[in-house]
């Protein structure tokens, strides 16, 4: 991610670079083992430098992580932009296309594998439970204009879960290989059946 | 899970309460915090006995925890009781009916969480993708006599997966409340499409 000069050793400490550096090992370590599995040693030896430098920049493991979690991309806007605009009856079809393709870029999938681990790790609940579904799905149901969002969003949120699960996480074939299109053609009218569908009760 | 008789201090080491009371501490804690996060000591300190006793009695943490996860049920059995005998045409009904009552039941419930947690962290990914997978799930495809199981399982269990993480791990509402029939009433079409329905490619 960062670009090192070959023959370089060490970087000086509170350049761009450093703080650049520790991010990335950040992101790449708590994407590999989880938040729990992660100290700060190991990413400040990960990026080559001290543990106080990694403390001093960025405060606590806490701190860190979020830090490390910054996507390039807003999910907020990107979601609402590609799922919003457009017809009802094929919100389905973009979501899931949209989802996979922030997901399969690989500038976003360490930070994206990082958040998802720490969602499944005990005590990340609060990441999906109290911001995701509340702060971006449910509200994208809310301006899709569709009934029962607060139902409708956590449906399919088990639904696209379980795929990001199976696929970048537990890594299960087919669905780790299947490309997008066949992926969409899978998962899209499940998707808009929760979003436009019938429902329980 | 073990009764242990009100006034009696201490186990004494060597009665198969003390094993229950060491496989039910382990159980309890592995749900809890993962198998990352669970330390023999705490397992011990949990049951009333000594860490030695618990190496003595399971060796390693490993082989802890499958002795641990030994569930009441075995979900070859129920599974392929509930869904293969039947008409093919209800099997997703009958699938996620019989999911949703072994885990309701508050028997089952540790062990079970136990286990999605640990298939959800780094290295506990063989335990679905080379063992639930193809030796539960795949096969109860293949009796059923549906067409390329090894697609449709996997579509499913992303499915499932997903319910049971945000039903039990994450308790996301409503689907954490909602009661058995809501949920065959919203999932169970969605499990028979990925038995019987279109397939992409």
């Amino acid at each position: 991610m960062t670009s090192v000069r070959p023959g370089r050793r060490g970087r000086r400490p509170g350049s761009p670079d450093t703080r650049a550096a520790i991010l990335a090992a950040a992101r790449e370590r708590f994407a590999e083992v989880g938040y729990a599995g992660t100290t700060i040693r190991a990413v400040a030896a990960a990026a080559g430098v001290d543990g106080a430098l990694v403390h001093h920049y960025y405060g606590s493991k806490d701190d860190l992580f979020l830090a490390a979690l910054e996507l390039p991309v807003d999910p907020r806007e990107v979601l609402a932009e590609a799922v919003v605009s457009g017809d009802r009856d094929d919100a389905g079809e973009r979501l899931v296309r949209t989802f996979l393709a922030v997901w399969d870029d690989p500038d976003n999938q360490p930070a994206l594998i990082a958040l998802v681990r720490r969602v499944l790790e005990p005590g990340g609940e609060p990441l999906l439970r109290d911001g995701f579904l509340p702060v971006v799905l449910v509200p994208i149901g809310e301006r899709l204009g569709i009934d029962r969002p607060e139902l409708r969003m956590p449906l399919l949120a088990s639904q696209v879960l379980g795929l990001i699960t199976l696929r970048y996480l537990v890594v299960v074939e087919p669905l780790a290989s299947m490309d997008a299109d066949a992926l969409v053609a899978a998962y899209a009218p499940v998707v808009q059946r929760y979003l436009t569908g019938p429902l329980p009760g």
